[in-house]
């Protein structure tokens, strides 16, 4: 009986060429994967395109809850984004895909898992890190960086796979390199390479229009949470994927959640391109709108470090790891008191607030004004910078007393 | 002879009451001191004002360009933002206003300086740590907080000004509660104080409009760097301050940088606020997105904590220390190649980004794109991740091995 | 009927003198509370003493286990030491200390409590905070800082004792200033308050022996530990508590745990003390000894960092804040598997490693030698250095590509 | 004409047999480079030895006083300890070995560096590390990990060598395997490889005694600094490197910095060594002992946080980045007044302080002490109690005024 293989399988014309060369190159059988995380691609007819090319079997699993639930919201609630801009959308994502790799592989028992990430991304780290991590037994098979693969254009491919039979209406693509999701769409290639070109979003955006071709009228929003997860928009109760997919259309409308980076990938160098987040953006900006009136401020700051650590963490791949699981359970720990609802306005791009309100707000009015009382009296103040200051104040006292300059004169 | 004062004046109602009080109740002669950082106020006729209401001199200091140069850029640089959305306007300005009270201090032999910030604010903070820091033995009167204070509304000081034979048109104020200077203006008060609140944008704005109002036309922008330092916009070189001016017409005009933030105080207390920073938003923005092609990962990932760090020494006043020198030094050594040239185009509150090139851009086309080479073989990702995830899968290997549960299954 | 204050009450002269304070100053009904922490003081009479000085009752509330369990371990598990040197004794202490005092509170329906700590330290901004968070209503007295407290020296204050008809015989004390609990012991005061002072340690130390007076024979111990908590010492199970008092033993023969710092206070200005932490010091290092072979590299380097934060928290007196409870949660989570035995050896001062094990232990023989396997191969490496070094490799090839120097030539 | 290669050359028997391997395989011209960082080896007769192996040259560098000043001393001014024990002594030199060679590379218009370090250790990174940033032209080979290269053990080098008419009198060696230089020695290997065995300190120290060794008597030392560089020792002025040999003279007499660790490499596995780093343990705690009395608190704080992450640099090779340069810009600022003396006893392995002084010193024993005064008046800590704690009594009242239960009660 031959040893089986479990290939994460798109259907496009990459996955599909491994299937032959799997088979041609380590005598496998071999069982497609393909994990819906909510890409928009048909999968009607998937089955029968694996099994043609050669599969014995294709799984089709539906994470899209699994994993706005487990993956996005602890993202969203650190207020984790990589290098100032980027939310995150592919690296959250293929943890739980590489998780669910395993288990089908569990479940057939096959002892390999080939993926068909490039060689110059950081996919494939984050496929292998999650694989090594939940089943370091299992051979990884990264089919681009293979010594047996040999095929080095799309061209190649089909190619390929006509020569095994497989004759699939496969064009030549001469589009942008995409990844897309629930949460998100990346963008590269095409423009994009040359940093100083400016993206033609006319060619390029899904999931929305850009700011200038917005609608002219702005549009209210009001989102509710409890504990730090979303639970209604617009008044209406909804689980989190389905939140996501309403922020999704509203921000997609208005033109909000566009990013134009040059990013640093793990592999050590730099990337430029475009993704397309629009529920995402509106979803953590509102989040963080409300932490605004819940949070103190030793905690916010503290947490601010959190997140970008948590950022670093889960775009290096490393989400099932000792490191990642602490900085979580800090994080939850935050958001035991973010409850309460945010009003917004999305107006062509921009994200406009209009009005927060929580039963935990820190926020006291009477404090914050100008008046004096119990529990804050002016003259405490006096004590408080005598002490604030007190090092400040003995360094250039003794500046004087030595007689040396004070380098701040 | 009497001792001297030096009062730090404005003009306003405020300021020009504690003239009478300071000779009523510290029989000090009052020495007056106007500190222009680019407020816009009228100063013609400020010396006749403050002389009639019985200062015996008045200073009138522009730090403008010290402001610009030595404060706002070092923060720039940082990309020291407090609290996620607050780029420091009035605290960076505080200590620079504290050395030039204390430069007259000493030119004039005064013993004591006051101001009339008050109780419950940040600024008495940033004023005091600043004098101690730099003359500690100056008494510091700050009028609000003294004992010897009465007033507590205009009202008040109205009648006291009049007891005080001091007949000026002052008017008893409704409006916000404002700070301006060439890099910002912020606004408090009305109806902001409460934050569920929208703020009623079309009474508060000053220095531009809400893009709802911005024109329906973008407009690109480009400017240029050198080690950090704007050097250029749209082709033509001007010194810093004139390119914060610049900026903060072609901001102003398209709703650029307009903040509604519930901040926390440094005397512990949340307050909500809106702050325009068309100009400034602008330039953060930009050095940022020169930074993304400049600056390696680690760095950027640690100039970031070291950003987070400067924001809330400036807030809290600590601009004289060790710490914040420290912290300048870290900042300036990052931006020995920050030079280059970003375009972007302003549009209805959005900067989008248009374009970046630099000498020292860290970009390389060859690398990025899928194609291997010299530099970088597919083949050695697999060493890299062999290594990269060799502690998970020990872990992992590990597990097994023993015979105990994976926690990440 | 009175109100009642409740009294954090030790036996000694200051506290002592409170009683009639509070009764003549306030009228208030006046209830002592003496807190049990492992001070180690004679507790026998002391409700008598207590009567007769004008209380109505005296509490006495043993808190050692709670104290051990809840906040002494999870600062050893942070490994949280202030300043590099200090092993929180005091400052984890004082939280507990405070909350008994509000469960009293509550329980007698008392509106106030009163402690005597100095208006110089930071054990009154301990112990008030811990009360703000947990009893906002109550009133807080400071008998040190209060206005009508006139007593100046030990003098004053047995006078007024003896005014008030208190004939104690409480003695002009001329020792160090103390703190101690079951974790440690703090001494300042005396020869200590020049820092250019050796400290005369024959004379100063309580818990045991400087290293020169400790014995010429080492002594080994093993510990256990499961999930970051000691569960043995030599063989012989204990709880917590036990362990502590068995390591003060071991240390305090052995010299170990002397720690003579000039420490920064939460007030502002620099102290000088000797801490004596014997046991302490062996249980966190015993603690890190066992971390280093189960923990992995990313996981120690961010915990560190989380430890020196809680330590800041710890030392502030912020036990009860949503910061210190997230900190909290990060350490918990990363103590899962830090689970082993480890062997050392104790001699003059030193606290040599002789030996660790850990079912959990990451550490492989055969990884970490010479030889190549499947796990590793040596050419992996040349992979990882490559993509590891590829942004210092491009920064150096443009410098060279722009004919520009580097600059590290 | 052949090409040339740079070999880093030791004159032991790895690298020797590089020699001829290099002159086989490559067909190279080789250049032999010794460099003297203070590893107390015999270099008489190392040129004959090179050249008789086939070499056309030996070089023969002294970096010693070049690698104390520039590359140790921002490390001991950074307090710069990996993983809490590990004092970098083979990290910080690696850097300017790798300088060294590619100065002498540029000399000969050599277009390779050869070293042989192996594969499973940090050094192949931080040589490769140094070269590619310093001159990312020249070819570097790695001989233990190149293709070419089929000796595995010393027996085969020593038949490598022979077949190569090398008949030099290598013995096998059964010992630890080291790395020395002036600032330290490591030991590896034998009984270290298991974490559960007690070292064998008998037969491993090599730099001094164990504390079980060391004298009796204790002994009185004195240092001064300048700027936070050491200047002289018990009176007597020396450059830093003479510093260095007098302290570790000092320290290995005295039984003092002996560190047994197990330790993180940046290749993913865990090792396990002991390092002998006596004046260097004595030098950074007599810095830090320093810097007690001199630093703020503020400062000392982001101080250590900057330290660990200059440690991390350094281990990991990347001297020669701008993050590194940033960080020890932030360091070289904070040492402005880290100048004074500073008194210690060595004794059996402890560093006992003995007294402290500076002309900068911030402490204040009138402020420290009990009393009141100008300074700083008891009543003034109210004051910054109340604001200080204010937040956490803001979120008490309003769970009190919700009607919620405090969790901390």
């Amino acid at each position: 009986m031959k040893e089986k293989v479990i290939l994460a399988y798109s259907g496009g014309l990459d996955t599909t060429a491994i299937i032959p060369w799997l088979k041609e190159n380590y005598d496998y059988e071999v069982i497609c994967c393909c994990i819906d995380c909510g890409q928009e691609e048909e999968l009607d007819g998937l089955e029968e395109r694996a099994i043609s090319c050669g599969a014995s079997k294709l799984y089709i699993v539906d994470i899209i809850d699994e994993f706005c639930d487990d993956y996005i919201m602890p993202c969203v609630q650190a207020n984790a984004i990589y290098e100032n801009k980027y939310l995150l959308g592919t690296s959250m994502a293929r943890p739980l895909i590489g998780k669910k790799l395993v288990e089908i592989a569990r479940k057939e028992g096959a002892t390999a898992i080939c993926h068909g990430a490039t060689g110059k991304g950081n996919d494939q780290i984050r496929f292998e890190l999650a694989i090594k991590a939940l089943a370091p037994d299992l051979k990884i098979i990264a089919a681009w960086r293979d010594d047996k693969w040999t095929m080095q254009s799309r061209e190649d491919e089909i190619a390929y796979c006509q020569a095994h039979g497989i004759h699939l209406p496969f064009s030549a693509d001469t589009s942008y390199s995409r990844d897309r999701n629930i949460w998100h769409i990346s963008h590269e290639g095409l423009e994009l390479e040359d940093p100083a070109c400016e993206p033609n979003y006319d060619h390029l955006l899904v999931l929305g229009v850009s700011p200038e071709k917005a609608p002219e009228e702005g549009e209210y929003v009001t989102m509710t949470f409890e504990k730090g997860v979303p639970t209604s928009v617009n008044g209406k109760k909804m689980k989190v994927s389905d939140i996501i997919r309403e922020l999704n259309r509203l921000g997609g409308k208005h033109g909000v959640g566009i990013i134009d980076i040059v990013e640093n990938r793990v592999v050590g160098m730099k990337s430029r391109g475009v993704y397309e987040t629009p529920g995402g953006t509106i979803l953590m900006e509102a989040h963080q709108q409300l932490e605004e009136l819940v949070l103190d401020r030793a905690t916010m700051e503290v947490k601010k470090d959190m997140g970008n650590k948590l950022a670093q963490i889960v775009y290096e791949g490393k989400w099932y790891t000792p490191l990642c699981d602490a900085v979580k359970a800090f994080v939850t720990s935050t958001q035991e008191y973010v409850t309460g609802e945010v009003k917004f306005k999305l107006y062509k791009g921009n994200i406009i607030k209009a009005g927060t309100t929580s039963p935990y707000s820190l926020y006291s009015e009477s404090l914050a004004s100008f008046t004096t009382g119990d529990l804050y009296d002016h003259h405490d103040a006096s004590g408080f910078i005598t002490l604030f200051g007190l090092p400040l104040k003995v360094r250039a006292m003794k500046m004087q007393e030595i007689g040396e300059k004070n380098k701040y004169e």
